[in-house]
């Protein structure tokens, strides 16, 4: 048998893909554990341990195996994919799965639409909010003394930061938190001015030598926000940070993971700085499940019966959005008194109540303008934590031209053309103006439209 | 010569479409207003008035004919619309123009995208808001008196309703808002715990025989809601007329137009119901601005320093998705404890601070059914004024198939196969369990995976 003939290793490969085809999760994963390299591996006519689970029809062994990172764009002899496989022999539900694995691009249950898979800045996920444990108190304080727990701190919103070394690489951030020990904060966190909010765990869990601290090894964020200078109270660990203040444009320089976080942070924070009276009652406040309430101390206040938003943060959504000319090759930017000179961006504006997305989109532009828009198009959306807003970025086209500003909301309403706005992008030749940095979603959408890269 | 030969109609004919060729739109406006048949009239092969506009690129034209109601479906003697003869000779600007008048499904310059046109309950704008006459007092107080302005009035949110005489025809709404006039309400104006809101101005201006009583000829439109039982302050035009309380479902039973007032109006006095109070210092606070923004009455009060969101009305946004099997034949629906036995419905959350939709999407389907979701796609938004939310409707495709619920969110959740879902729609068989009505945005979204039209 040519069985006899294997050296250990060929055998190892024969049996991994005989358990990729017969679907045996459990021997599969117990495997790659024991040599990651297995996952690659191909055998006869070049069929790979994810074709043979796609061919079969086994969704939790291509789970697996593209959950430990094997390469999905590998081909067999005949030239076929994994995902060939599986839409061959009709396993939608797996062609989909491989479809998706990595990008969220293109799905065949979806139209695509979009920036669909673009990440704008602000709306990384780092964390885990694991929501259900801000109301489980003794969790929440076994972490808050864990020393693996990081804390950030802000001081009037502004958070502790330092500045790295001037790096070379234009991927380095400028900016980053000060991660925080509970050993640095315990002293501030007994002031009754300081506010504390849980922010979640980190979705990686690291691989340290030592066995975590905590039972179950996650690393939780806190951050900490207080209005009198925490400075005497602070055991610092880098002699180089400090408070970021003004927080624009320096909030733009951080990591995306940092981006992230800070936007939950500051928007939750900024509800607390500015919410700290029962808005029914008038009444004195405290705070509840690790932050993410606030509840009337007044007993019998109307806020204790039932839910009320009161009692939770604000999210205000804001629509942002670029209008088309009906020609097809020109879009509407505007200037607010406010803006560095010369810079031009997208019309926005917040959505009002018993407003949906599109025609808040319609009256923004009517209002600030006096462009008619017809036909709207959601592509993506952005928290921006000043103090807490979603921006919805939509492109809209324009079903009249005639510009008449609002003096009151913006100062100057222009067409551009797309050659023009290129330039601009492009820093190509004199641009005739400027536009908001790529970390903003009004960027993203005007380089969505000229069909552009998000990363250029 | 052959004009010599025609009817003084064929000749006013011969001129109305003269003058679209031209591009005279005055003229074109001034025939219309006496003879509004025109718009229709054809001449030498089937060419109408906006043919000839489209033909020669005159937008404006096209746009004022479509504003009066010209049938855009015509065909001339070759078959061609107007929307073809504007293709063909290259005028997109009008093409779009004529492409996007009536209903927004499809737009040359934007990839279509699901619903977008469609309009949910709750999401017309029956009037303009005209925020710009909100800090007009002079103009306000002068609508308030009017005897065309139309007020309706709320009673601990409760709209003052009748009930329509029971008519065969499933159009006719159930429900209607009491109309009521300045001298029904002038007493209960007087009456400090009652809180007043401009909420817009009817968008057709009316035809009526005698010229307006005002200088502008526009309807205001006032909401109303008190804390104390109104009737013995009111002149009461109609007997028959009653507080809904509670507000669902009858408030599911208006026609589109008053449904999207009540959408507005019900979120704003809601608003002012529980926000009083300054909850950045916890005083007393007046109301501005047509009742659109509170405004605190401490003088050194932190919210009167700039502009802060605690002085305007509240809009949660809040995901709400039907999540699809990856093999795409199936959906996910979830039930809470509190829905009516055997009913089904999308799942749904709040938007946290720093969250995108996306995400949002993602992590309430995995914290409330565990399964979790890939890519997601906006589809349309709804207001759903209780009190004053922003339903932000999606499809989303599931990576992972098995459910496991959180008892604290929901009581069930299972996967419905595609027949399943439009047997329930239809209401053929026995349904294995119901939906909610077609004036959620969840039936929409149903309706609009299963490819069936949102009126069925």
């Amino acid at each position: 048998m040519a069985n006899l003939q294997m050296s250990p290793r060929e055998e190892m490969v024969a049996r991994f893909l005989d358990a990729a085809a017969r679907g045996d999760v459990a021997k599969l994963s117990a495997m790659i554990s024991q040599s990651s390299s297995l996952v690659d591996e191909s055998g006869q006519n070049g069929w790979t341990a994810l074709m043979l689970g796609a061919r079969n029809g086994h969704f939790e062994v291509v789970n697996t195996l593209l959950s430990k990172g094997c390469d999905k764009s590998l081909v067999n002899k005949s030239g076929q994919t994994a995902y060939d496989i599986a839409k061959f022999w009709g396993h939608k539900h797996i062609a989909s799965l491989l479809a998706n694995s990595r990008d969220g691009n293109s799905h065949w249950l979806l139209p695509s639409s979009g920036l669909a898979g673009h990440e704008n800045y602000f709306s990384r996920e780092f964390l885990n909010r694991m929501s259900e444990k801000r109301s489980d108190s003794v969790w929440l304080e076994a972490k808050q003394s864990s020393p693996d727990t990081v804390y950030i701190l802000f001081f009037n919103l502004n958070p502790l930061v330092t500045s790295g070394p001037d790096e070379t690489s234009e991927s380095k951030p400028d900016i980053k938190l000060c991660r925080l020990s509970h050993g640095c904060i315990k002293e501030l966190l007994a002031n009754p001015g300081t506010t504390l909010v849980f922010l979640g765990v980190e979705k990686t869990v690291k691989s340290t030598p030592s066995p975590p601290k905590d039972e179950d090894g996650l690393t939780a964020w806190f951050a900490l926000n207080t209005d009198d200078n925490p400075i005497e109270h602070l055991k610092l660990p880098n002699p180089n940070s400090f408070f970021l203040k003004p927080p624009m444009p320096g909030l733009l320089k951080l990591s995306a993971d940092e981006a992230g976080v800070v936007a939950q942070a500051r928007a939750i924070l900024a509800w607390h700085n500015r919410y700290s009276f029962c808005p029914t009652c008038g009444s004195r406040t405290k705070v509840d499940e690790g932050g993410h309430k606030r509840t009337c101390l007044k007993e019998d206040c109307r806020s204790l019966q039932g839910i009320h938003n009161t009692c939770y943060p604000r999210v205000d959504p804001v629509v942002i959005m670029l209008v088309i000319h009906p020609d097809g090759n020109q879009c509407l930017l505007g200037r607010k008194k406010t803006f560095p000179a010369g810079m031009f961006s997208c019309l926005a504006g917040f959505i009002e109540p018993g407003e949906v997305i599109e025609d808040a989109v319609r009256r923004e532009v009517e209002e600030e303008s006096g462009v008619k828009v017809g036909p709207v198009q959601y592509v993506s959306s952005q928290p921006w934590p000043m103090p807490s807003s979603l921006m919805i970025g939509c492109l809209a086209v324009a079903v009249s031209t005639d510009i008449k500003v609002d003096e009151n909301e913006i100062e100057e309403a222009h067409w551009f053309t797309r050659q023009q706005v290129i330039d601009v992008l492009m820093k190509s030749g004199q641009p005739a103006f400027s536009m908001p940095p790529r970390q903003a979603i009004a960027h993203q959408l005007i380089k969505h439209w000229v069909g552009m890269s998000p990363n250029l």
